[in-house]
């Protein structure tokens, strides 16, 4: 599991004053940079070899302005040519967000899913 | 059902040339504002009564610049205090994501659900 | 002169209520695509010639979130290699930021500015 | 002056494969927190006495994903009620972005600016 701790920007927030619900998709995606890493040793974008399928969040406290976030991510499954991530956001010890991100290893070339390699099953099973 | 047509903006595709998937969160939400306004008619901020609690979103086909997009709207479930709002974004007649947006009618003085009323219901049966 | 309207979206306001002052930029850019279709027709980001180099923006009143803003949005200044947009934001009949961005016509390929062709001087003055 | 190393998000690129130059608007925003807590020291929203009047940046390179940034941030000028921060984004030691933000400290519940305290003035003095 990677823990990140990010700092909520004022742009983040909305009118209710908190942080708005469609900033987590963003935060959970800047968590996730170790797993791109696995692909993209150098973050290259002209090298990409990711794509998001599915995304799933579930919103379980308000996230205020003035505090850290921690960002918890870990891979709950690994299948053929995709897999799971679930990230969670607390905030002073409370669980605001937990989400599922399912990614598919992709051939931007060929537009087509690819086999993830042993290697590749093998770093995400560490995450 | 609602119909919205938005225009993708530079600023919201990525390296990948394509809308990144972040973006359709927010581009539903704007999709949402006809349901803002059963409980907000004058959507003014400091008299919100609504909360999102899950999101969910699958993409089925990179979204481009260079086209339009139609965002469809239509709620499949109303509960005591919450529904479900169903989304999808077409490019060119292509269905590229479909989402789900639970919602809960939200007393945000109390900071608890507030159980909705017989027009909202009404209304909300009607998108 | 082009006029644009646009309309807020909720998760472009912040906690003070209002729009946030980043979004402007964003506006800003949406409504100069009239502009990038001078350069590039169909908006394939592949075959990009325009680079912003200086953006400023004066915020004369708060921008809310209940009602379109109207952007305008005119050439000031054509050079040999770069121009000046010039462009406003209105809310309710009242001026809420204007702003400057100069742009130049750029070879991504060579990374070097190119100079404006006569016919994109002429339609750039027409805007 | 204040320094503060930043990481480049994915969703902050554009299909030029760089960062879009409206992402350095809200980078600019985030390094400037140590400022907002001269006026607001738990940065509190509902205790905000800042607003932003104007900004001006000039872009001087392109701005990559693949590698941290570090913002630049010090107070140039003080006046009455106004004050004036300069700031910079540097990317493997080049200057990438350099702005000019004009701020003012603002009483929103007059809706007007108010003057700075000899504290507050030290303390910007000192950015």
């Amino acid at each position: 599991m990677i823990k990140k701790t990010m700092t909520p920007a004022f742009n983040e927030t909305d009118a209710l004053g908190h942080i708005n619900n469609t900033v987590v998709p963003r935060w959970f995606e800047n968590a996730r940079v170790p797993i791109f890493r696995i692909f993209t040793p150098d973050l290259n974008p002209n090298d990409w070899h990711l794509i998001v399928v599915k995304i799933e969040i579930e919103y379980t406290a308000q996230i205020g302005y003035q505090h850290d976030v921690e960002i918890t991510t870990e891979v709950s499954h690994v299948g053929n040519s995709s897999f799971v991530v679930d990230q969670c956001v607390y905030q002073s010890g409370v669980l605001c967000a937990k989400g599922k991100t399912v990614m598919v290893h992709f051939d931007y070339q060929a537009q087509k899913p690819a086999s993830l390699t042993d290697d590749q099953k093998l770093h995400l099973n560490e995450v």
